[in-house]
């Protein structure tokens, strides 16, 4: 299973045998069934998550009880509570498995020392935080500029696959609509 | 005025001065008068901005014609229309001082030939966007779970000082409301 990870990281740099078999110690792999929480909120979150197969979601529960999905993960992807994973806080998140999901899981306790040992790695991590603020910036956009069925039909353009994979009420709560909103543009289609 | 960037990579790594002088060869500084443009919509964002003194702001026009701030950025940090920059696309985005403003400027030409001369800034560079990414999870956290007066309250206590700096009407785009609101809030208190 480690593969994965390691395939993915000689897209932007070369580790050795030597170097694999280093970082290989610093991770567990692990597998979750559906529905099953990695992490759940008032925790500290203690692990940074690579997803080898299936798929994550980053959400929290705002005040009206409702679940708000900030973030999804699928293969090759990272996630984390990363203010709650770096600063040692309580996490007001859960991550939780959205499908069966395989991953490796890179804890806290590694991670400072992960790039002592291995310098190659700043350049992993520094093109994943660049994608993922890349990301961030396009996500931020659009939760100011469009409409929920704005939303809906340009993620839909981009992200067909993924959209008949996930469970309707979880993309309902990414874009930022009730699921019988959703619903009703569907039908609408 | 190279000295502030400078300063700021040294906190995270150790650059000597052969490799401040090599970095140096790439950064350009330059000064901004208040509104004035650092970029415009539908050009190429060709610069990663380091604000030495002063304040930027990135935005985008919505359909309504209404201005979109996103992200603001003061001394010691980085802004840029990251899509744009990294990808050559046209920019849906401006970057305006929202103050007089000093930064210095990394031209996407430069940015990856900085890591084959100088790989100790794959660190610093993995710091800046793990920050600006933690900020980003924070952020849309805020954008799905407050109300337009929580959020005002919120960054208040966060920032009390940038409050008092930037003007009214950018905040309130900011924070996702018109300035009339903001003025109403300001009054209750």
């Amino acid at each position: 299973m480690l593969d994965a990870i390691f395939n993915h990281i000689n897209r932007f740099t070369d580790l050795s045998e030597e170097e694999q078999a280093v970082l290989g110690t610093m991770l567990k792999t692990t597998s979750y069934k559906k529905k099953a929480f990695l992490h759940e909120a008032g925790e500290i979150c203690k692990g940074n998550y690579f997803v080898v197969k299936g798929c994550l979601r980053l959400y929290f529960i705002d005040i009206k009880g409702a679940e708000q999905t900030t973030q999804f993960a699928i293969e090759n992807w990272w996630i984390s509570d990363l203010t709650s994973y770096l600063m040692h806080k309580p996490s007001d998140f859960y991550i939780q498995a959205a499908e069966e999901t395989q991953v490796i899981v890179l804890e806290r306790r590694d991670y400072d020392e992960l790039f002592d040992k291995l310098p190659k790695l700043e350049r992993y991590f520094r093109l994943i935080f660049q994608k993922l603020h890349q990301a961030s910036q396009i996500r931020i956009k659009y939760l100011y500029s469009q409409t929920a069925e704005e939303r809906y039909v340009n993620f839909n353009k981009l992200f067909p696959e993924f959209v008949q994979r996930v469970p309707q009420y979880m993309l309902a709560s990414y874009l930022g609509f009730t699921p019988e909103f959703l619903s009703k543009i569907r039908a609408k289609k």
